[in-house]
């Protein structure tokens, strides 16, 4: 993972934070790589960070160029598979924040 | 590290991403956990998030209440120490975003 090359602000960050259930979480890292690929293709991304530590908590931000790319990619229907079993079987629980990007500042890029 | 029980919005997110330098990074943790303290304490704090995985690869959510107390936090002294060691030794690159929040979402809290 690498920090996110995005354009100047404005722009928007969708903050996602997450606790795994306990288990082996069959079938995450492959429907994870491949909700990037996707979101990557989408109008208006803009870019995608992600970390998780070894204690199952991670956070990953995406960004976007407008709400409505953040509300197109909500509703695609393969991210909405992937929200269903994030929901039943791969998530203990999680946070979702949507903002609004202001000011950013980059060292060592 | 859980998700923050942060109110409801409007609030701001600054979000910290880094990539840790290779090596031994030493002192590192105990002066994040020290500047978690120390953030708590400050005005206008709501919480924190962190993430970093095996790749040197990380994320830090702080919430906040203003732009006044993130611009004050920015300048507490003993947060510029670590902001210094941060850009000398520990971190290879980084990238800061403050955002305002605008709407959030939570299951399983």
């Amino acid at each position: 993972m690498t920090i996110a090359r995005t354009p100047e602000p404005p722009y928007y960050a969708v903050i996602f934070t997450s606790q795994m259930s306990d288990g082996d979480n069959k079938g995450y890292g492959a429907m994870g790589d491949k909700m990037v690929e996707l979101a990557s293709q989408q109008e208006g991304f803009l870019g995608v960070e992600s970390a998780r530590g070894g204690d199952g908590f991670g956070i990953t931000v995406s960004y976007w160029a407008s709400l409505e790319s953040i509300e197109a990619w909500k509703n695609h229907s393969l991210h909405k598979v992937a929200q269903d079993k994030g929901k039943a079987e791969w998530y203990q629980q999680f946070g979702l924040r949507v903002s609004k990007v202001e000011r950013s500042h980059f060292i060592g890029l």
